[in-house]
């Protein structure tokens, strides 16, 4: 095995790891351009639209509908070499980065790996709790979700049959909030058409966080209309309240309450996932690498940090910015201008985040937008979130795809993906058929 | 574990195993029929559109726009009783089908099993060839083929590179003819565009089939077309020649050659899935059931097959029906006829198979059709065979994004697809994280 990444040729290598929405930035942006070699490093060969996981695991989407193939992206550039691998370490005295493949130099590294499901370091929830930090857990998740009804059928125990059907997510941010609305809305409407064998005044659903208020960063106003919206379709929320423990089919919790249920859903933080080989200080709140306003990490000049990885603070944000798609985004474009000023010789500029707004969708024509200067809630606010993700959305045929189901799923009440979709293997104990799963499956 | 089919209440309950295009239609049939209880019985909650496999594991179609789910067909019908499950034995003595939910009795049995790829033995092939005869199996054949371009780019050995990018297909059927005619398309279309550090010329695709001819029941202008379209797409075509041992990298055949690649597919035939418990003198050639023209099992009148597991002899197909959709879809239709009319104290009518022609698509603008009275080839073949796919997909969501797509890569020949999605699982040897690998993967 050998990346074989063709020789530089008087050009700079920037090696970007990562192709979330900075990685992909960046890449985008030195496309092309002559004096760059680009090797983008990434461990599938799709970007993900990560706000949009929820809506694949309550199957109101396919997964393809958010993903979008890396080499459809750069699929005319010759400049640029994708290559579907892991970093293991990177060694900034000798510039390379050690990927399953084997080592690339670098003249300039480019940290752009995100983050990961924060369980705490909670064994038990770890191998117990339902994530979706990715698209393979989002499925997962549908996968799961459904299943239980099937399996919920073929109960005869009521509290077995409940414990299927109960779904606990913990953390009311944005993913925990979206998620439980749609929740809500399958089961007044797909969930008791589909099995009309099952009583759905059985099946509760609780929203669990461990603050005071829903949505945190947002304003006042969308907090509560958003936990407004939420008790109207009869979510449980449960304030200041931390998960402590779960066995499979019960919730505990530091101040003492226990759930039955068989399905914990974890969106309760992230953690960012740097690499290997860094120095120890420069790894700050979070896991996140701390960088200056250029991105550089601290004492480096050419090894940099981008989006939910990168702790950058500026004095309207001393704990950093917020970990969501904008920053990342604007930083990948701005690294981009910045390494071509400095082929051009000229001084880098310092990056300041230029706050959009956030919004979140609660259910049918339901959603809460916090604008800079304008703050709305509800109908309006659900079409405005609608056309922004639309937009946001790599690629035109994927977006006319999810303008179909969206418009779909708003005229007949229906999630149509409703698939439990799985690989299939051949029949022998596990040994045995190995090269087959792992020819199937991806292992952390 | 229980099935927990409510009571009967005087109605009769028939019991049907197999929700592919026979069984699917009886149901329909008998859905809000008040004289009887259906109880439906698939291992996976959707019903799989088999013709279009080939287009999943092409990158053309997502799985979902040709699966439909079970529960929306019939969601809302109180009489239908869906339940996941597999059978693993019948007893006509007590008239009980042995399910892993336990045991479910019958008025009415009817095997509507299908069919599976047909090895004949080869435990080498069974082992490293890749089937398509479930959708599974074709998402895992696209990611098994994409993942080869990726790993073609890291290996330095010529031998090696070539032998990831060569396809050996066996089978000249619609299958081999469709997937071959697809993947030669992509060779020169979306391929080198998507790797264009990769030297096509070297890929190979190669089409082995045992007869003389492609497409073995159609008509000989369609055979010879089909093969002149083939060799234009730059396919070879080895006929008169059979596969017998494939050790991974080289496909050993009965005739003395031997090719080059890490890639065989295997579509050389299908074998029926009988159930267990039949008396073994029902079982027929290719594992097929004996029925009369009623579709009653020799020698019960309670027990039916249907479909391509049902072995129905005509004057003019003493041999049995082909194994494709359409005598599954009529049998399902007209046993559910005669069903009612048992019910009413009417006599059963013999079935007679409605031959509709046959087509097959070999690539762009390229198909070949026998209609029972007209047989025509080329670019208005195509379209009728668009028409007529289209048409006979199940959901009509799923009718325009396939329309969506299709259009697509015609206009941009592309095929937007391309994407290696696997389950991911918490790292840890395979033992230990065996509950999550048994959630992620079906094994047969």
């Amino acid at each position: 095995m050998n990346p074989n990444i063709p020789p530089r040729n008087n050009r700079k290598r920037v090696v970007i790891v990562g192709a979330g929405f900075g990685g992909l930035q960046l890449a985008r942006r030195l496309a092309d351009r002559r004096q760059f070699q680009v090797v983008l490093l990434n461990k599938t060969n799709y970007h993900e639209f990560q706000p949009l996981y929820y809506q694949v695991a309550t199957s109101g989407l396919e997964a393809s509908s958010i993903l979008f193939p890396l080499r459809s992206v750069f699929s005319n550039c010759k400049n640029v070499h994708i290559r579907l691998t892991t970093v293991n370490k990177i060694s900034t005295t000798t510039k390379t980065v050690e990927t399953d493949l084997g080592p690339i130099d670098y003249d300039y590294l480019v940290i752009a790996t995100g983050a990961d499901t924060n369980y705490f370091g909670m064994q038990n929830i770890i191998e117990r709790a339902l994530p979706m930090k990715s698209v393979s857990e989002a499925i997962a998740l549908r996968n799961r979700l459904l299943q239980n009804f099937e399996d919920a059928l073929s109960v005869t125990n009521d509290d077995e049959k409940q414990s299927l059907m109960n779904i606990v997510v913990v953390g009311g941010g944005p993913t925990g909030v979206e998620l439980c609305g749609t929740l809500a809305e399958l089961k007044r409407t797909v969930l008791p058409r589909d099995y009309p064998e099952l009583d759905f005044t059985m099946m509760e659903i609780y929203l669990i966080e461990g603050g005071a208020e829903l949505l945190g960063p947002m304003s006042v106003e969308s907090q509560q209309k958003s936990q407004k919206y939420l008790e109207e379709l009869g979510v449980h929320l449960i304030f200041n309240t931390h998960v402590v423990d779960f066995d499979g089919t019960t919730v505990y919790t530091k101040e003492g309450t226990t759930l039955r249920t068989n399905n914990l859903i974890w969106a309760a933080g992230v953690r960012a996932n740097p690499v290997n080989g860094l120095p120890p200080e420069v790894i700050g709140r979070g896991g996140r690498v701390k960088v200056n306003r250029f991105n550089q990490v601290e004492g480096f000049t050419d090894v940099f940090a981008i989006g939910d990885v990168a702790l950058m603070t500026e004095e309207k944000w001393p704990n950093g910015h917020p970990q969501v798609a904008q920053p990342a985004i604007q930083q990948g474009k701005h690294l981009g201008t910045n390494l071509l000023r400095i082929e051009k010789g000229q001084p880098m500029q310092e990056y300041k985040y230029k706050d959009l707004g956030s919004m979140a969708t609660i259910g049918r024509g339901l959603a809460v937008v916090d604008l800079p200067f304008w703050k709305f809630q509800g109908f309006f606010a659900w079409l405005v979130w609608l056309f922004v993700h639309l937009m946001s959305i790599v690629g035109v045929k994927n977006r006319l795809v999810i303008f179909i189901n969206w418009m779909w799923s708003y005229l007949t009440y229906d999630q149509s993906l409703r698939l439990i979709i799985k690989p299939k293997l051949p029949k022998g104990n596990l040994e045995a058929i190995k090269t087959k799963i792992e020819d199937q499956l991806v292992t952390k």
